[in-house]
């Protein structure tokens, strides 16, 4: 046996959900209502998450913080900080103040949870357009080329995508970014979800607990985090690589190396449900394994 | 709810042991012993593999094929062909006769853990120097460099390692291989674990059931086993790439992408146990997640 034990007591993935307004510029494979209506599909357990979470014996929580329209559901938090953002190829995508409010609600929730028992975070999200402010927040702060910061998201044709990347650079173009305040970049370009996931890791890293990453998006919001308080990445952990090509440039950045490589890009949180997996099973092996003395294996030769 | 649910019923390693002669040439940082000693540890519950087989609800059979010495042990199945195999470096590693031998023990051992109601299996091994049978079975076949075939196994210096290419180069050049015969190429430079890991993938294929791969060393019985009989390709799914270097050129051989990159080296099938939980996650996914139409979720807009 291992001289220390790790406990991984309870481990929860923490979905913020929200809509972005740039998608009335026809940046997404998917209407606006896909946010509403997946949201509803993971409160019911019949999304590709609640698969997931199922197999790694994880919880979810699911917090509104900016889904456009009624949302009445038990299963889904409500922390609606307003009906989604605005369009940000014409202006901020949100006041100061309400990214501000993202992140404090994301600190809240996590604080919350942490209280609860859970001592593994996971942040996923949902949101049609998410990937499109995502790299628009990526393409801030890089000297990152446009064709590598976006990709095609849920899905979308040759035509879209030559759009797509017209609209972030644009929006991020026009809204004379100050890049040294994090919170002037997400109020301008991000979403409320990403504001709110990077308010979870800044309150799960100040409780010292573990948060576990997903694809394009979450990391997005890792940058975001990241650029508020630099140490929290030593909090993070990632899991997938996301199919979405912006992905790996904000790995590059972060310093961080995803453990799989399995194409996806569903979102919700579905990399870091399985990167739960391979947490466990690493615990496992750093708890139970017999060291070479233990068990009287030779030494090395060398 | 999806159209067909797939139903995995029992998972099962099939560890292969076995030793090899060529260490005598100082090619492993572990003296031969080793071997059987890991055999007793996981036969105790105390490795590596039996930790991440428990998080995976996965069982194990550890079969001797050709530890040197005796290993009498409740949970070490015996089916010793021989004490381990002679030293390549000066003649084929073992007869044509005992090669068919490994190949048909592996053929036996799966077959009957399918008989028994596992329908997925996996394949793992123990061996001191199976690195260096490895890499001169990979080089056997390969148009390929000496210094991307070989890799420093369990751990070796700068001086052991140019050392070991050189074993591996001779052996090859040494032996006067048929590549048009895997037999001949198993018995020249191969091992007893990877003839008996290489027929694990013909009886799993024969009865149409998949076999998660580990690493570099139980690759290379997949090459094997592929090389006699090309379908058997559609049943082996991959899981880790292995930081030892031989294997990415190997999954290149075969045309696999292993899922995983967690550097790791440590065999036993340990990869192959963080796949099998990959595959529960995909299968919970595949049975579970409800459709767009199901969920009443909108349709793409392309």
């Amino acid at each position: 046996m291992a001289k220390y034990q790790i406990v991984i007591q309870r481990k929860i993935m923490m979905i913020m959900a929200a809509d972005h307004g740039v998608v009335s510029e026809g940046v997404s494979g998917y209407p606006q209502e896909v946010t509403k209506q997946m949201a509803h599909n993971i409160a019911s357990n019949g999304a590709g998450i609640n698969a997931l979470l199922s197999v790694s014996n994880s919880d979810f929580a699911l917090v509104d913080v900016g889904i456009s329209g009624d949302t009445t559901n038990d299963k889904l938090i409500n922390r609606k900080i307003r009906n989604g953002t605005d369009n940000m190829l014409n202006g901020p995508a949100m006041s100061y103040d309400d990214a501000v409010k993202a992140i404090e609600t994301g600190i809240d929730t996590a604080i919350e949870y942490i209280d609860k028992g859970y001592n593994m975070l996971g942040i996923g999200e949902l949101g049609i357009g998410n990937t499109t402010a995502s790299s628009a927040i990526l393409y801030s702060y890089g000297d990152l080329n446009i064709d590598n910061v976006v990709g095609k998201g849920a899905g979308i044709t040759e035509e879209a995508l030559a759009h797509k990347k017209q609209v972030v650079k644009q929006s991020v173009e026009r809204n004379n970014i100050n890049t040294d305040d994090p919170i002037d970049v997400l109020s301008k370009v991000g979403g409320l979800e990403i504001g709110a996931m990077a308010g979870v890791i800044l309150g799960a890293a100040s409780r010292k607990v573990p948060i576990v990453l997903d694809g394009f998006i979450s990391s997005a919001a890792a940058l975001i985090a990241y650029k508020i308080a630099p140490l929290t990445k030593l909090y993070m952990i990632p899991s997938h690589l996301s199919k979405e090509q912006g992905h790996k440039w904000v790995m590059d950045m972060l310093g961080l190396k995803p453990y799989l490589n399995m194409n996806m890009g569903l979102g919700e949180g579905s990399g870091g449900a399985i990167g739960f997996s391979l947490i466990d099973m690493s615990v496992a092996m750093l708890n139970n394994m017999a060291t070479f003395d233990g068990a009287g294996v030779s030494k090395s030769n060398h």
